[in-house]
């Protein structure tokens, strides 16, 4: 089937950009000697994340409990769970999924601790989660990671997996000279948390983080041994607006689209695009048109307007680079997987709307 | 089940409060003599759609070929499309689709009539789409609409339907006297376009448009004959921010919620929930805590802070009323129907994602 075949709007992976954008950053982390435990909270894909272990991944990260069962049906064997797991029923599905594959998970609270403690049939890997400053999740002080440290130590269903460490505010500083500044004083805290329990005798076998816009720095850095990165598979515009490279950084080549069709067509200045905020994520902002000189600009949940000197025409096809790639996958059921314009696969997305 | 035990973040739907919606408006409508079509966009439910028919509705409104299809296939007979339809591909199963229900669709391009002609094995029925202003889609001028009406009537298998004006722009203005003047000098424009129409000789025999920021004041102005509102059924954030009642118009209650649990409370300002942007749409601000005093603010894809005084608990449940209806229904799979805090149904999304 021809790309322009496809009904729009529609999501698009260049397979080949995709594969060489896994394979780049795994040759990073293994000539560093870092683990790679790539996020799918990005892409949502068994079929992704089949190709992120093959190519050296140690396992993936999950945001959700029902993202990580989804993938797990689909044989992905080895996950972690980067946001605390809270609720009984939640708890109850997650001691049942620990079951089945190797499985750990982050923690913030003693009480916390307390009920994973109670739930667990067999041994249950617990990080703690130490807050960088964004006050999302995670404990607040060094002593509040000691008392966590305590606490997981103390409770024989439970195993002290290491450290969580996620600078999410920090990965966006478009300028890499900002970023590495505000990274190297974030790691200095959280080497002063990492000498506080060791010296009281926890072994932290792994401290994990890092995302598309800090690994190389925190590679350099030295203090984290596991990187997270999701969205280094894609290179979304958000991304692509970040100066990422230095330090060693691969570049990254552009793998994920968004075709649309031009709908409307009656004024000099734009036409009107059949995809708007039901097709991508609003949150980082407008796509980037791949058209020389063309702007997008959302004007509702199913229109954008594609302004441009030189304009294509009505039914003309126009693709997008989506501006967050996260919250755009999760909109959609599939990739649509193209080398060059011939649809070669279509890829579910396995763990779409899988949120709880 | 109660809705408690439900599983977080979960689209929650009052369904007693929805169908009082329902039918205030399908009371509103029959009062003024004018037609009721719902648009479909809002709920993508087959279930909602019936309900809405049941109460007096014509039938409904979608904004895609694929939300139409999904819907017909779940038995709701009588269709109008909002948009152009414009690909060849897609031209083709709005033919297939026209022989299996009731159908109509907009145009603003002749290019567009022409190829709706071509493709049409049986009547096909196109309403003109005048722009209001907003430049998105729609004929630009009265010529312009007056000459897409002399190439419909030029076709033998098309018909047609009348004209649609939708004022996207105004629905929102939070004051209803500023909305009531914006509307009433667009509704000026309106009524010279029909003017031409008429004194060159076409018969308009449906003028729809509206939403749920402006029904009240198109009926006050008496061009429109059919009503194309949306969101009332549901009542979300952004448009109880705005002034509503007034001419008559009915009281909406809120009926659509989202169900969030605290997952991190390490902090004296706010708590960490487990709904973020992948739960809810961005586009139109923060989500409304149904809490005294407390405020949310997006922190990412999975999660937001809620910030007040006195903060839940961790574990502790909290409902959202979601800033943005329809593109905060786009991310679910399915409502789970409450009557206070009992579960007693759950009804699937039929035509979620479906975008093309």
């Amino acid at each position: 089937m021809d790309r322009a075949d496809l009904p729009t709007p529609v999501l698009i992976l260049d397979r080949a950009a995709m594969d060489r954008n896994i394979a780049a950053m795994a040759g990073f982390a293994a000539a560093r000697g870092l683990a790679l435990r790539p996020h799918a909270k990005t892409h949502k894909s068994a079929e992704i994340a089949r190709r992120q272990i093959s190519a050296g991944a140690a396992g993936i990260c999950c945001a959700k409990l029902a993202e990580a069962e989804a993938l797990a049906a689909e044989g992905i064997t080895d996950i972690h769970l980067t946001s605390p797991v809270v609720r009984p029923d939640a708890i109850a599905r997650l001691v049942a999924l620990n079951g089945r594959i190797a499985l750990s998970l982050v923690a913030d609270h003693p009480e916390n601790v307390a009920a994973l403690a109670r739930a667990a049939t067999r041994p249950l890997t617990v990080f703690i989660d130490v807050d960088p400053g964004a006050h999302r999740t995670g404990v607040a002080s060094p002593e509040a990671a000691l008392a966590l440290a305590d606490a997981i130590a103390a409770e024989p269903n439970l195993r002290l997996g290491g450290v969580q460490y996620y600078c999410g505010s920090q990965q966006h500083i478009e300028s890499r000279a900002d970023r590495f500044a505000a990274v190297e004083r974030l790691t200095a805290y959280l080497a002063s948390v990492l000498d506080m329990l060791k010296t009281a005798g926890h072994a932290i076998p792994i401290v994990t983080g890092a995302g598309t816009g800090t690994f190389a720095i925190d590679a350099e850095l030295g203090v984290l041994t596991e990187l997270q990165c999701g969205s280094y598979i894609f290179l979304d515009r958000e991304y692509e607006d970040c100066e990422l490279t230095g330090g060693g950084a691969p570049v990254f080549e552009r793998a994920l689209f968004l075709d649309a069709t031009v709908i409307s067509a009656n004024h000099a200045t734009h036409v009107t695009l059949d995809a708007g905020l039901k097709a991508m994520a609003t949150d980082a902002g407008p796509p980037r048109p791949i058209r020389p000189g063309a702007t997008y600009r959302f004007t509702g949940d199913e229109h954008g307007a594609l302004i441009a000197d030189s304009l294509p025409k009505l039914g003309e096809r126009v693709t997008l680079q989506p501006p967050h790639c996260d919250p755009t996958v999760n909109l959609h059921d599939a990739y649509r997987v193209v080398e060059g314009d011939r649809v070669v696969d279509c890829w579910t997305i396995t763990a779409r709307g899988r949120g709880t």
